[in-house]
C-alpha cells in the first residue's frame, strides 16, 4: 500500500507537511536492540532544513517523541512509532493553490486522485517534509546494520550538470556539502547560488554504497536487490531515476567489458570489478551494493510558470511563494542512506541468506 | 514475496528454465474478460526465441495451456493459471557451472542464497524464459487495458551505443526490428551482428509509452507509478537502470526548464511539455507514461572469461556455451510492454481514481 | 503482519499498556469522508474503562488526538494517524512480572518471543488497552458504513453461562448492559459479582451482526469473510472461539436443516432461514451477516494461583495485583462491532461487488 | 488476497472442478528439502474421493505432476508447482445451476460477484476438490515440520451429534474411520448410512493437535496463531466454527478454572492443563496447540429444496444431482492437518522464535 514499504520490517510513514506531526511505525524491528538517539538526532540534523544559504528557511526541531515500541531505548518486539511535530506551518502561503496548481507538483494529480479533499498545503502527504520520519527509521536501520557490520555511505554525485570527482570510498557525513571533492563542490554550490539569484532550481545525482554486505541478500525476480531499492527510492519526492553499479552506462559496453569476472582475495570470492553494483540476479555478491539517483530540480521556483485555474480552466500565471530550498540534493542524501538501510534491512530480515 | 508481483491484481511466475515448465498464476483479473487467444499468441510471438539471427537457437512453440480462471475463454474470477512446457532444454550444456560460476549471472548468488540447491540449468528461476509467463499475464493485461483505451507502445531507444532517432509516437510492434527509425535499427543490427562474430555481446536501452490514461493512477509515496513499474521492470533479468520522462536528464536541467506548465487542451488539464514522463508525486496526470531501461549485455559470451571454481577457490578460465543472444534487446521489447501492462492494470484496479 | 490487518484498508495498530501513547494508522479510508468525531467519542466511551462497577478502576479519558490524515474532519486520503495517550499507569504493578508469568497472559510466551526485551508492564503490546485505538478506526469505519446502508449490531450473548434471550434484531449501545432481555442481563451481573466476590472472573459470548450488506462481499477461499473476520476478531484479546451463523450447531444438523432455502422478498433473493450466518462460499448472500465470538475470563484474579520463576525454575504462587475487569464481556462488545466494521469495510474496498 | 494464504511461505491454490487442472504455487519453501513423493501420495490418498461407501463416486487418480521447485525431488528455492489434473468430470450434472442456485452452496453469491461468468460446473473454484492442491502444500510441511520434531495429529471429534470418546493424543491416519474409539466411529457412520438413505447429510467436528511446537512462535494481535489458523481453516470449504483449546467451554468457566497454571517438568517451562490450546497471547508456549473446526452438512442432497430462478425469480424446487459424499468430514481430516502445517511453518518461517 501506498505509504508503506516493506515485508519484514515495515515501516509506515504518516502525516502531511501542515498536519500536526509527521511519522513513522516500524514493524518487525528485532527486540532487544538498544538505539543510540543521540546518534540517530546527529544523523537526522544531517536532514533538517535551515542548515545553510541552500535550504528552505523553514525551521523544525525534529527532534522525534517515541510513542511505542521502545522501553529505555531498548526496542521490545511491539510496532515502534515516533513523531515529529509540525511547528513552523503558514498554509495561508498556499491557500491559491486549491485552484492553480504549481507545475512539477502533486497538486494537480492529487486533485484529481482525492476529488479535491487533498490536503494541499505545503504539498500534504506529499511533501519532502514526509522524508523526516524515514529518516527516523532509516537512521535506526543504520544503526542495526552497523552492529552486523554493514555501513552505508553517499554522495553528492552531481548538481547542475557538476559533476563530484573521485571514488565514493569513504563517509562524507561530516561534511557540510557531501562531495568527495571539495573543489567539485565548491562548483555545485555556485550552481546553485546561480540558480537561486535567477529564482530558479537545479537537480541533481545521488550516488549510495552500502558496504560489508554478505553475498546471498534478496530475492529472484520482484524480490531482488533493485526492486527493493527501487520501490523505496522512487517514494522520496523528486527522485526519476536510479540505476545499479554501471547502470545506463552499461547498455553501451559489451558483455566482455560489463561482466565483472571473479576472482579470489583472502579466501573469499569476489569479483575484480563491479559494474553490477553488487547485485547478480538480484541477490548480493558480497561486493558493495551501488546505486545512483538522478533528483530533478525542485519544482518550487520564483520565477513566473504558466498554470490553469481547475475551476474555470482559463490560464494562470503563477509564482511559487513559500520557502523552498533551490536544491534539495544536500539534504536528500541522508535520506538516500536512510532509504537504503530500510531495504538492506527488510533484506536482511527476509533471512536473505 | 520474490516471484510474486502486485497487490490487486497479483501476478506469480513460476518455473525454471529447465523444469517441466514455466507458467504464471493472475490472482484478480477482472471476471467477464473474453480473452482473445490468438492476439495473446501473436503478442507472445514477438518474444519467442529462434525468430532472427540474433536470437538464440532454442526452440519453443509457447503456447500458453490455461489450467484454470478461463471458462470459454472468458475469465471466470477464479485464479489464472498458463504454463508453457519446456521442450528444448540441453541441461548437460551447463554441468560444470555448479562449480564454476559465470561472470555476470546469478550461478554465485543463488548458489549462497541456496546452499548449492538451486536449480543452476539454464540460469534455474533466473533465467530470462521466465519473461515468457510474464509476457502471458502482460498480455492479457494489453487487452484489458485496451477495452479501457490504454494501448502500451515501445522500441529499442538504444543498442551497442546507437540511439533510435525521432520520437516514440506509435507502435512499432509489425517491425522485426522495432525501432522508429529503421536507418537507426540498421545500424543497431550491424553492432550486434560484429559482437556475435567476436563472440561477445551488447545491451541497449528500451522505451515504452503508456497512452490513454486517466489521470489519477497510482497512489502516493511506496505505491507512486515508478515504484510500481520499477519493482516489476527491475524482476525483468538485465534491467540495471530505469528513469521516468526525461530522467537523468532532469537532473542537469533547471526548477524553469523542467517543470511541465499546465495548460487546457480540448477542455482537459494537459501539460505543455512532459518532462515529467506523465507522472506527478507517483500519480498520473493524464498525459502518456514513459519509462525508458537500460539492459545490460547477454552475460552469456563466446569468449574467455575469468571466473572461480568455488570448491576449490582456484581460478578458472571459461567460454559460455550454450545457446545464447547475442543482444537481448530486441527480444525484451515485448516483455517491458507486458511489464507496462500488469503494473498500469494493478493500479487501474487499486481504484487508481 | 502482526499488528497491521486488512488489504484495501490497512489498520496498524501501535503502544504498548504503559508506553507513552497507544495509536492506530489507517491506510486507504477513502477520501472526502467527513467523520462526526462526536458519535466517534460516544462509540470509544462505551469501550472506556471505569464506566461501571464491573470494569478495572484504570481511568484514561481516551480522546484521540489526529495527527494526520484529517483536514478539518474530513479524510484527505493520506494516512489517518490517531494516537490516545496512557495516562493513568502504575508500572509498579508489575514489577515482578518479569519472572514470575502470569497465568492466562502473554508474559511467558512474550518473554519467549523477544527474549526478555518485551514491555511487559500492563501487558505491554498484548494488552487489551490496544483495542482502544482498534475503536477509534473501527468507529469512524462503522460510520462510513452507515453512509452506505450498514448497520453492525451486537449484544452480550452469554456471561458465566447464563445466555441472553430473545433474538439480535436492533442495537444495544444505548443500553448499560448492553443484552437483549434485561432479565437475562440482570442474573449475568449477578454472575459477574459473585466472582469478583470471590476474587475471580467469568468469560462470556459476544454476537455480532451486520445488517444492510449487499450480496456479493468477499472473495473465495482464504479471502472469504468468515476468514476476513477470523482474522480481526481474534486478534481482540481473550477471544478464544468464532462461528459464524449457527456455527457448531450446524455439525450436528443435517443437510436439510442446514441449509438455508432461497426465496424472493420484495423482488430480492433472500434466504427464508440465515444458518449460514449470511455467508455462502466467503461470499454475502445479502442476509445478516451474523457471527458469534467466544471471550475467556479475565486471567487477571486475585486468587492466589500457581506459576513457575522463569530464572530459577521454582515455583511460585502468586496473586496477581493491578486493576482489572472481573469480566471483560461488556467492554469487548463495542469492540467487535469495530472488529466488524473494519473487516466489512475492507471487503467493500476490495471491490467486493 | 483471496486463493493465497502465507506471508513467508505463500500458498496460492489454483483451479476449478472441472478445468483442466487444479494446483498449487508455495513461494518461499527452504531450499534443500528432500521430499518423500511416496509418502506425500499416502498423504494424499487420505483425502482422495472414492475410498469407501461415504464418499462421492467421482475418482481421481490425484498424483501431482511437479512442474517446478524441485531438481531431483529437492527443492531448490524457487516457487514450487503442483498440478493435479481433473480427469473424471461430468459438468453436465450442472447445466440448470446457473439459473437456479443450489441452497447452502456458493452458487448464488458467486454469481452475484462475478456477473454471471464464474464456473459454476463443479462448484468452480469454490468446489472442496481445491483442498487437494492444499493438501500437496501441507503435506510437504508436514514432512519438514517432521525434521524439526514437529507433528500434526486430527481425529474425528464429532459427526452428526455422536462425539468421539477419549483424548487425541496420537495419530489416527492409519485408520479408515479416523476416531479415537472405534465404538463412537462405528455410531457415527451409522448415522451417515442413515443421512444417505435418507437422501440427505450430516456435519461434524475435526480436532487437531500439533505437538512438539517450541514456545515463541506466532505474533501479537493479528499475526497471532488463532488468526493465522483461522485464515486458513476457514478457507477449506463448509467449515463454519473454530475454537482453540476449551474454546467455547471457556466462555463458562472462571478465571480460576479457564488459567492453565505454570509448572516445570524436565527442566521445561509447562503449564499442568492446557484450556488455552497451546496459544497465549497469539504466541505458543510449548504445549500442544490444539482447535477444533465444525464442519456443516454437505449441502448437496438428494432430498427435495427451495431455490429460486434467478432470471425469473419464480421459486422452483431442486434436488442436486452429481456425486457427492453424505459426509465430508472424514475426507476433511487431512485436510485440517495440511492447514495447520501451512499455518505453522508459515509462523516458523517469520523467525517465530
Amino acid at each position: 500500500m501506498s505509504s508503506t514499504y516493506g515485508e519484514n520490517l515495515r515501516v509506515t510513514v504518516f502525516g502531511q507537511s501542515h498536519s500536526p506531526a509527521v511519522g513513522v511505525t516500524v514493524e518487525g524491528f528485532p527486540a532487544g536492540f538498544r538505539a543510540d538517539l543521540d546518534a540517530l538526532q546527529r544523523f537526522l540534523d544531517r536532514r533538517a532544513p535551515g542548515r545553510n544559504e541552500y535550504s528552505t528557511a523553514r525551521r523544525e526541531a525534529d527532534v522525534p517523541e517515541f510513542l511505542s515500541g521502545l522501553k529505555a531505548n531498548v526496542t521490545c518486539g511491539a510496532p515502534l512509532t515516533a513523531i515529529l511535530r509540525n511547528a513552523d506551518t503558514r498554509s495561508q502561503d498556499y491557500d491559491g493553490l486549491l485552484t492553480v496548481p504549481r507545475p512539477g507538483h502533486a497538486d494537480y494529480t492529487a486533485a484529481v486522485k482525492f476529488g479535491g479533499a487533498q490536503d494541499h498545503a505545503g504539498g500534504g502527504h506529499f511533501s519532502g517534509r514526509l522524508t523526516a520520519p524515514l529518516c527516523v527509521a532509516g537512521g535506526l536501520c543504520l544503526q542495526w546494520l552497523k552492529q552486523r557490520g554493514v555501513t552505508v555511505i553517499s554522495r553528492i554525485a552531481e548538481i547542475g550538470g557538476v559533476p563530484d570527482e573521485g571514488e565514493l570510498t569513504a563517509s562524507t557525513a561530516d561534511k557540510e556539502f557531501p562531495t568527495v571533492s571539495d573543489a567539485a563542490g565548491a562548483k555545485m554550490r555556485e550552481r546553485i547560488a546561480a540558480a537561486k539569484a535567477d529564482g530558479d532550481s537545479v537537480g541533481g545525482v545521488i550516488e549510495v554504497a552500502v558496504l560489508g554486505l554478505p553475498a546471498g541478500l534478496g530475492d529472484p525476480m520482484f524480490g531482488g536487490m533493485e526492486n527493493r531499492i527501487a520501490q523505496i527510492v522512487f517514494g522520496v519526492p523528486a527522485v526519476k531515476g536510479l540505476e545499479f553499479g554501471a547502470g545506463f552506462a552499461l547498455a553501451r559496453m559489451r558483455g566482455s567489458e560489463a561482466n565483472d569476472p571473479f576472482c579470489v582475495e583472502n579466501g573469499q570470492v569476489r569479483t575484480a570489478t563491479n559494474r553490477c553494483g553488487g547485485i547478480l540476479g538480484g541477490i548480493t555478491d558480497g561486493m558493495p551494493l551501488r546505486f545512483r539517483a538522478a533528483v530533478k530540480p525542485t519544482p518550487s521556483i520564483a520565477k513566473q510558470q504558466q498554470s490553469v485555474n481547475l475551476q474555470t480552466l482559463s490560464p494562470e500565471t503563477l509564482a511559487v511563494r513559500g520557502r523552498h530550498d533551490p536544491c534539495i540534493v544536500p539534504r536528500a542524501v541522508p535520506v538516500m542512506e536512510a532509504a537504503a538501510a530500510i531495504a538492506v534491512t527488510d533484506a536482511f530480515l527476509a533471512g536473505g541468506k
